[in-house]
């Protein structure tokens, strides 16, 4: 029988550090060619699809990521991992937490490897479970001393506020802008479900690092062209999927595509990350393909010692 | 918590008249367009493919099944059934049950349509999981009275006529040939993993119905063009995935794509079955996409009362 793990197990079982360290060992896999991740796969169901990102760690395992495109509201994803041997089925995991908690995770390895070494504040727009999880993350790479959060709803932002210092311990205030939000911020989160730009890149200050969660195509982008053209370094952690995506990813055309690393090959040496304490860095996240496939091996290895 | 089914659970809660009829219903929702069911789509993961087959009961329900091509000892299948309102995952089913009792149902329904309604005897080619599945759902719809079967180890076909024997209660022989298994029956089913034919047509007797579960392209196939050739009455539970195979099913090509009809349609009145007692009759099973997630949606139902 395999494993099956909800929403509250997965939340209870993954921690910051924990799933930090998990997607850097894979963004590494992937830049070694160990982790396979093909292209989304799926099939047109009449109001919607359904979606099938898949991953292979070579000789250990395989398996997939399901979700849909209906826009029910308690619409919920499926990881499935299967023994690269043998090929049954180890676990099933259904629910939001381990896919968010995963791009969290990609955040946090994107804040630790080009965030400056003395970060200690950080700036969240987005007070949802994405915001939740890369500030999350983010903690765990950094003694954050504090963190400013601002969303449309004054209720969300307080809450989160709120939940930023019972569960993480950190300091925290809601603010009315997001101008304000991250002014002076040495991290910045953008998590939001704007399809126009949320902030204004001169509001950002030198050496911020930004890590931008939400759209960022060329018809729907919570930020603009000028964050792009501030940035000194643009990195995300697949630009395979970037340069897929369709309408194109901002970042994935001229002028910027050229200039857009893998944080994969960052993280390996193999380009450079950031190189001065003023510089901006930016990292795109595009949610590489087989990292919750990559999260729930890592789960169920906790679970059940080998 | 979704629901979460092995293959222990579904073998004790699906009997075979509860899927033959489920079965019934599937096809003739997709001959009513109230099943979509769009071709599979695919993951490439080196060395395997991720293969996902989607439905969408329209108004009820929706989910996939999933499996894959690296061909490991173990391989099991996944079926995930979401609400159709919220969107929230309902069951989940591991293992290979659920799949071959759906492709049993499936025969089980063409054998009931299509096979004359006076037929008592059955021979099978094949000792497999799959032909196993095939004499348990014809033997819920015609009143067996004896059962032949052959296949290539001489165990494992003796095992299978105790296994008939024993869970159906019905005379079984295990025979030394292939034209002595199918030698005067009223049902024969083909359910082999031969890549060349295994029958001479004209070995059956007249009126005899044949299900076809095994290879049947043009570069593999457990039946040949003589089979196709004599037979009166040509059928699949899905014209769409018959045409759309790759290399090519036979029956899907010229001359015979003219005359493959749809088992819903038969169902549904649309288009005549057979029209006398000397016809043979051949369905060719494709495994209607969706089927799976139907019949889960079948045990959800009988394990958890609306």
């Amino acid at each position: 029988m395999p494993l099956l793990f909800a929403d509250p197990e997965v939340a209870a079982a993954l921690d910051a550090p924990t799933t930090v360290a998990a997607m850097r060992d894979a963004l590494r896999a992937a830049h070694e060619g160990r982790l396979v991740a093909p292209p989304r796969a799926a099939a047109a169901l009449g109001g919607g699809r359904m979606v099938l990102t898949a991953g292979h760690l070579v000789g250990e395992w395989y398996g997939y990521r399901s979700y849909d495109t209906f826009g029910h509201p308690e619409s919920e994803q499926v990881v499935v991992l299967h023994d690269g041997r043998t090929g049954a089925v180890r676990a099933v995991a259904v629910g939001e937490e381990l896919g968010s908690r995963r791009t969290g995770g990609l955040g946090g390895v994107a804040v630790d490897a080009l965030a400056r070494p003395d970060a200690v504040t950080l700036g969240v727009i987005g007070s949802g479970r994405q915001a939740w999880t890369q500030v999350w993350a983010a903690a765990a790479v950094r003694p954050l001393r504090e963190v400013t959060v601002h969303s449309r709803s004054a209720a969300r932002r307080a809450a989160f506020a709120a939940r930023v210092r019972a569960e993480l311990g950190i300091p925290a205030r809601a603010v009315g802008s997001a101008e304000a939000a991250v002014a002076g911020r040495d991290v910045v989160v953008l998590a939001t479900t704007s399809t126009s730009p949320v902030l204004d890149a001169a509001d950002l200050a030198p050496g911020t690092h930004v890590n931008a969660v939400g759209f960022k195509q060329v018809d729907r982008q919570e930020f603009g062209a000028d964050l792009l053209d501030r940035a000194d370094l643009l990195v995300t952690d697949s630009p395979a999927q970037a340069a897929a995506y369709a309408p194109p990813m901002l970042a994935a055309l001229h002028p910027y595509a050229g200039r857009l690393r893998d944080l994969g090959a960052v993280l390996a040496g193999a380009v450079p990350g950031r190189t001065g304490a003023d510089q901006i860095s930016l990292f795109c996240s595009t949610g590489l393909a087989g990292t919750e496939v990559f999260l729930l091996d890592r789960l169920v290895r906790a679970a059940v010692p080998a």
